[in-house]
């Protein structure tokens, strides 16, 4: 197996994911690389030669920032790395890509370079969340921001296979995200789409409201991009205000102060079970070829992990599985 | 001033909304009640000769439940506890209505009986959150799900002179919700949304993520219903799922556990903060009569600090300043 690593565009720099490439090889012994990123750079990091062996290196220092309007810089930035990725991908030279870098840029070039499946109207972008009883899927977080009933109901087509064989589930559950768990909440869409899913070959379980997907009841929650960014950000930003004012309120007392340095170490885990930046990365479900994105502050264990992740996804070709469903109509 | 306490509908019984009455009663000297509930229950407690001079009883064990359609039941329970109260508070017999039991009922009997501000086109359900700095506000949390540019424009003419006269900011910081931080972000309607606010006579701060809305730097946020909802319902199962978690990993250790007793009233307090049912109520902006809805959960304290909030919103006179801003066709 081969496969792509964009090393450029992450906040910590082409050399932590570089080293990521390195850590991944230990172990996976079978894959090869075609990193790109800045030769000069990469050159520099040493490598046992039988890493050199499976390695391959395009050379650029050209990449899409987060801040650029991702359409028009993949059309402009002919050398940017994701764009070189995305071409090598599609002509088949590899059988997955993963990037650490902008979002808009990954998406966009997935679906102008490396295009979606037939028969799928969207692709969606997916992302693992932790829950009282194990993990969930949550798509799409932020590549569709306005859906039709057919797209919403491709998501949970996609989902549900992804959850299948990722969360080592024989009959997921899948759920609609609304604002209330009766049939009949939310928007026209919404009801439309509860209807379409309720006869589909799947195990719709219905609406669920966003305070309850940690409970750890339903595996795949399907919503359309606006609404899974929103949720997904205020996630982060209550995890974020939580534990600033943890502390605030522990240091406002000797007592607090002392409990304080006591739970450091368990504090200290639980927040990165919290952090889904932690999780790895997740698949652009819907191209035609398998690409990952992984989170722009991942460190090298979240870039082994990513890779891991994604091996794993080509290993039981689910993207293939995808296809087969997807064409059938259903 | 006399204001109407709709005492049934919520998850502590009567009583306790009761005593809340009670206990405002004696700080709130110049204030009258017209309770409405179930005359027995009330005339068990027992109260003293002042409160029974500014206490009047509408006698009914009838009210609309949390999983009633409102409309529905709005239209057929005649007796229920919030259509009588709306009704009188229609008639002009009282100053404002505080109810802490169905919302979908509130909403629905508020529409339908007390009737929305000329020119308003649809009336906004409020919260009032913490945040780094203080507080803010969002509106709405669900009292319409699918919103126009003109709506969300209203919601934020609203939502900054709720914000001015209470959050004592002389021009509020007012704010769109979005995916993204930059102009031209989200869905069709919120882009115009943006262009017509930038034009509003108030100091419109562009978009923000739901990740940021706990930093402090906004004082309102504008979106729709389900935006909101999902934003509040996220916030709710973050806190749920981070506590639950705090706990199981300070138990897992023995320094934990020790650290966990020694950090346990400071982190009562927080929990509290965090708790945005701990708020008191919060007003349903854009009705001809004050109307406020508190969290079904209240106990007495948080039905003393919404009723408190109920007679301070009426002393401001707020529904006049935003009748007077709406009318003028800003």
């Amino acid at each position: 197996m081969k496969i792509i690593v964009d090393l450029l565009g992450s906040d910590k720099g082409a050399e932590t994911i570089f080293n990521g490439v390195i850590e991944t090889s230990k172990f996976l012994k079978d894959l090869s690389f075609i990193v790109i990123g800045p030769k000069k750079i990469i050159e520099k990091i040493n490598i046992d030669n039988d890493l050199k062996n499976r390695l391959e290196i395009i050379d650029t220092e050209e990449y899409i920032l987060n801040t650029e309007e991702p359409t028009f810089a993949v059309r402009r930035k002919k050398d940017a790395s994701i764009v070189l990725g995305m071409k090598l991908l599609d002509n088949g030279e590899a059988d997955g890509l993963i990037s650490f870098g902008s979002t808009g840029a990954v998406l966009v070039s997935g679906l102008l370079i490396a295009k979606r499946m037939e028969n799928v109207e969207r692709p969606a972008l997916t992302i693992t969340l932790p829950t009282n009883k194990g993990k969930m899927i949550l798509l799409d977080i932020g590549a569709n921001i306005e859906c039709t009933v057919e797209i919403l109901k491709q998501f949970a087509i996609m989902g549900n296979i992804y959850a299948k064989e990722t969360l080592n589930k024989q009959i997921p559950k899948v759920a609609l995200l609304n604002i209330g768990s009766e049939n009949g909440k939310g928007t026209k869409i919404l009801k439309e789409t509860y209807s379409v899913l309720e006869k589909e070959d799947m195990n719709f379980v219905g609406n669920i409201e966003s305070r309850d997907i940690f409970n750890g009841e339903v595996d795949v929650v399907v919503c359309d991009g606006f609404h899974g960014n929103v949720l997904l950000k205020t996630i982060e930003g209550s995890v974020k205000f939580i534990l600033t004012n943890m502390k605030k309120a522990l240091m406002s007392s000797f007592l607090g102060k002392i409990g304080g340095m006591l739970i450091k170490s368990p504090m200290i885990k639980l927040k990165k079970t919290l952090d889904y930046k932690e999780y790895g990365a997740c698949p652009m479900l819907g191209l035609k070829r398998v690409v990952f994105k992984g989170h722009g502050s991942s460190d090298e264990k979240a870039v082994v992990s990513g890779i891991t992740s994604m091996v794993d996804y080509i290993n039981k070709d689910i993207n293939k599985k995808i296809e087969a469903k997807i064409e059938k109509g259903d």
